[in-house]
């Protein structure tokens, strides 16, 4: 084991697990190691998109919220109207502050009509909901529940949970929960994931069982060729997925990230940010989340930080991320650049630490999901 | 350059300063890199209490209040009573949420009347306290600002600030605060840090000069020796001073981590938590965290998870921490035990990767400050 470790830094239950298979690297998300890569990157996008993989996410940490107001609660905190989302779905969702920044862009889970999972992102969700709530007058529970998500990706995955839970949930429609139990440990699985490729998730409940499920995964995908990968970068930049630290942080509005279908406006709830996000729609955004489509060929190392972006030569922008497309042949990513230059075709130039690359303003996502579902979700 | 960096974790305006001067290893703290280490950390552990050190502190994010309710606002985010705070002084204090559960263990500088800087562990501080605000119905104004924090510590810290900013700079009392600038760049300096030795912070105020203020302290510090370095655990662990992640988390109440001190329930303010504290007060807590000392020598490997603490064969906590004293010339540590077990001199057995190994409950601080200075503030 060449990982140097960190005590402070939390592990998943599924973590002796990761090691044991061979994790050679550990990125850090919510305070906790998430397993990055097993092999090389790329070997495992290809994985990810022509087989199935399996991922510990156990960093997906959830923000429960129970009680007689929870449900008010939840919809006071993101700008979706959740009277359209009933029990047993999820829904993407954005969490924003009084200006309309957002906080988080957790997956929603409704489990029941009082009793609702955020299953956040790379920040301290927790923190944000139950400070809400301290002067908020209702009469709600937040708290981390002992739950761990697997996700199970690629186009094999309904094979693999068809092996562990029958047919029918394998069957399941974009975007619904089922609560369920695998060996009499209770999980809820769901059609969600962070790839454009069809995938599920099982949230464990009980982390005593993380070694358990871990093997039992791995088992039921072997004859369909299962590999434990970390998320793949490539395959998300290409999904056109947004990542949270990079592509959007608290400084930036769900308008300049082109995450507006998640905000409505119309509703009757008075969600917070409500003001801050009408007058920046009415007003429109200075700056926009663009994809890019960079010249030539693989960049000789890796994307490091917020290379500049130009056009004309003038500084316009940022990359936020830039990968190289192996089914594409070309380097792809995302850039906050100025609204003027945030139409489909213009030419940008991104200011690579090997010089400078030509670019163009792309539509996203650069490849469409290949099974049907609806992207409003 | 061997170290592999994830795109979304932010860098400090010292980063590249930190590469190129070697760091051979970050850790991850508040989503940015802090560099943990230049030369093996025993090496650097010498060079701090022997000599004087410089640390990329970055990672601790400023939380800024301001506005005409600034002052009442962060003395209800906090149990110390801050009325006792004058302008120009920094309090180490908690932060608390309804429970009594701590959020974070910021050093809190007061800088005006209204105008204070929580300098943040790692934990989403901002949220929270943004988060309180939406309904707490008080005019203040919470934002990061632009504010990146170095640490000069070590015995011979005063001569290096002396260099930098005059003699009486180097003469400022614990935990004083002085706003000037240097080379006309805005600083804050502040008589605190991560180390049990005679230390200084300097705080700051714009990122782009990053690198020149970097290089103007090692320069500054050459004459004596300075080097730059990562915190060091053993230090801070002999110190007694605690490590939020590990010693603390959100599930943690001030006494039973020993941070009694600074709760103060008889001020008027009616601070978030003050109900649960009062009560755990009265009441008393199950379980405590100590200090303990291990027999034997030096261990064969880094101290890794939280490894299980047993009294008489049956477990009874676990350890937060556990490091090899140079100077004492054994393995210290700390636990978080039962209250049962927690008398000081408490025979305990810590169960190692490498076997069960015997321990005593010990005073804490294991070294104590050679300095004067007023460990209540």
């Amino acid at each position: 084991m060449s990982v140097q470790l960190d005590y402070w830094i939390r592990r998943s239950p599924y973590f002796a697990a990761t090691q044991q298979h061979g994790c050679l690297r550990y990125a850090i998300s919510n305070h906790m190691y998430q397993p990055s890569c097993y092999d090389d990157p790329v070997a495992e996008y290809w994985k990810l998109v022509n087989g199935v993989t399996l991922w510990d996410v156990g960093t997906e940490r959830q923000v429960e919220i129970t009680g007689p107001d929870a449900f008010a609660f939840v919809n006071r905190l993101t700008p979706r109207d959740l009277t359209k989302c009933p029990v047993g779905h999820c829904r993407y969702v954005v969490i924003t502050t009084e200006d309309g920044g957002i906080v988080n862009d957790p997956v929603l889970l409704r489990l029941g009509e009082n009793h609702v999972w955020l299953s956040c992102s790379d920040s301290d969700l927790l923190l944000w909901a139950k400070g809400i709530a301290v002067c908020a007058g209702m009469d709600v529970t937040i708290r981390e529940p002992d739950v761990s998500p697997l996700q199970v990706q690629g186009p094999k995955s309904p094979a693999v949970i068809a092996a562990l839970f029958g047919v029918e949930m394998a069957e399941i429609g974009y975007y619904r929960l089922v609560e369920t139990a695998l060996d009499g440990v209770p999980v809820v699985v769901t059609r969600t994931g962070w790839s454009g490729e069809t995938g599920f998730e099982i949230f464990l409940r009980d982390g005593r069982h993380g070694e358990a499920l871990w093997n039992r995964v791995l088992e039921a995908g072997r004859p369909h060729g299962i590999a434990a990968t970390g998320p793949s970068d490539i395959a998300r930049v290409e999904a056109g997925i947004l990542g949270y630290g990079s592509d959007m942080t608290v400084d930036n509005n769900p308008f300049e990230v082109g995450l507006e279908r998640l905000v409505d406006l119309d509703q009757e709830a008075d969600f917070i940010g409500k003001a801050a996000l009408a007058r920046i729609a009415a007003e429109g955004v200075r700056r926009k989340l663009v994809g890019i489509a960079l010249e030539g060929g693989p960049l000789p190392g890796p994307f490091e930080a917020r290379w500049p972006v130009t056009a004309d030569g003038g500084r316009i922008g940022e990359a936020t991320v830039v990968v190289y497309s192996p089914r594409l042949e070309r380097s792809i990513g995302t850039a906050m650049v100025a609204r003027e230059a945030s139409a489909l075709g213009t030419r940008l130039a991104v200011e690579t630490p090997w010089g400078e690359v030509p670019a163009t303003v792309a539509e996203r996502p650069f490849i469409r999901r290949r099974k049907a579902g609806n992207p409003s979700l």
